[in-house]
């Protein structure tokens, strides 16, 4: 994100939100410092986790299961039922807890196929997430967002002012009476003071809509500061 | 959290935000699980971060920090300032950060003055934290939420239906349509698809005030899932 933001590189794909641990909160608060970036395509992909460990290695002599947050928060149900007495270790990166996990006896790391591949694990068990239907939805960010297809997403954040608790359901009315559906509303702190937010939300039309343009100029009369990220395809996933 | 919710404890205590990370995921989630525990009381307490290694250590020597994401992130302008080559290492709690750094070599926690206290560890660095306003809201769940007393916050979780992407909103005007101020709102996913949330909100008012109690009802109409966490007394810091 910072090499598309410092115009280094066309494009950079980033993850915005899991379907059981929920947004990246690390990618929310890159893409509200990132102010040159915008959203120009949306992708959803499945998601599958796996155990990875030694060759050799055996699920019953596993005693720490290393991963990123995200990815244990997602296989809770099956360590708590196949490993209920595994120590549980934090990593920066799925990819660095597989490398860790590969050279250390008793160890193992959930993961994906391609870092069991390229650090030369064993797969103990596969298709761990809790759901069958783990997917995770990334954004694609370039120097410009995308014109309109006919069936778009726009994406924006704005900030509400402290002494102005009514902003928040002010500028969402800007957008459902219009007939603008929401399809996602998140919040971060403002990192000023506890109880003041930033809000990122997505909507369905293009900013180039006159509907859509109409509503984004009350926004901006409403909110305290408005970043419009972009307008995009929306993803629609093909049948198999 | 789990404890309140068998009856084995009266009260708990957890975090549930903090100023510069944002919402507690782990606690939203296990709220949501937790059908037996009710919000009785919040509480907001000041955070102070500390650079925390083996007695003797210098901070020149440091080549690893560990701690929890979410301290490492609120510390993230420090780290970049004073150890700008340290590798940053993930661990499940500060305090389990701290008790691993002081026992190796080349290491630092980030933690609170407790941990370094119980480890008999040695400070290095103090307020470290990005911004000096680095606060953290709890919430005191037991089995029944508070009576009112006139400044008070109502806390439910609600779900919408797949197919009504309005009802967020319809639910938010409901509230403000009465005057009822929202001061929070976090989304977290169903687990079941993408794209489908749980709102968790926050308003001003006690469910027993009669305009909260009607603004419920109509929110039971118009959501397709509503869990109410309870009310309970406004949490309002005393001048120094």
């Amino acid at each position: 994100m910072n090499a598309v933001n410092a115009g280094s590189i066309d494009a950079g794909v980033v993850p915005i939100e899991n379907s059981l641990d929920g947004a990246i909160n690390e990618t929310l608060d890159a893409l509200l410092q990132a102010e040159d970036a915008f959203i120009c395509a949306e992708l959803v992909l499945p998601v599958e986790q796996l155990l990875i460990a030694a060759p050799g290695a055996r699920i019953e002599d596993i005693v720490v299961v290393m991963s990123h947050p995200s990815a244990l928060a997602q296989c809770r149900a099956f360590l708590e039922r196949r490993l209920p007495n595994a120590r549980l270790e934090a990593a920066l990166s799925t990819a660095a807890a597989v490398e860790a996990a590969v050279r250390t006896p008793g160890a193992a790391a959930i993961g994906t196929r391609r870092a069991a591949e390229l650090a030369k694990g064993a797969i103990l068990a596969e298709g761990i997430q809790d759901v069958a239907q783990n997917k995770t939805r990334f954004v694609v960010l370039g120097h410009a967002d995308a014109p309109p297809t006919g069936d778009d997403k726009t994406s924006i954040a704005f900030t509400t002012a402290h002494d102005r608790p009514g902003t928040l359901i002010a500028v969402l009315r800007e957008l459902s009476d219009r007939g603008i559906n929401l399809t996602r509303i998140e919040s971060r702190p403002s990192r000023e003071e506890l109880g003041i937010y930033v809000f990122l939300i997505d909507f369905q039309g293009h900013r180039q809509d006159a509907v859509v343009a109409e509503a984004l100029t009350a926004v901006r009369e409403r909110a305290h500061y408005v970043r419009l990220f972009g307008s995009y395809p929306r993803f629609v996933e093909k049948a198999a």
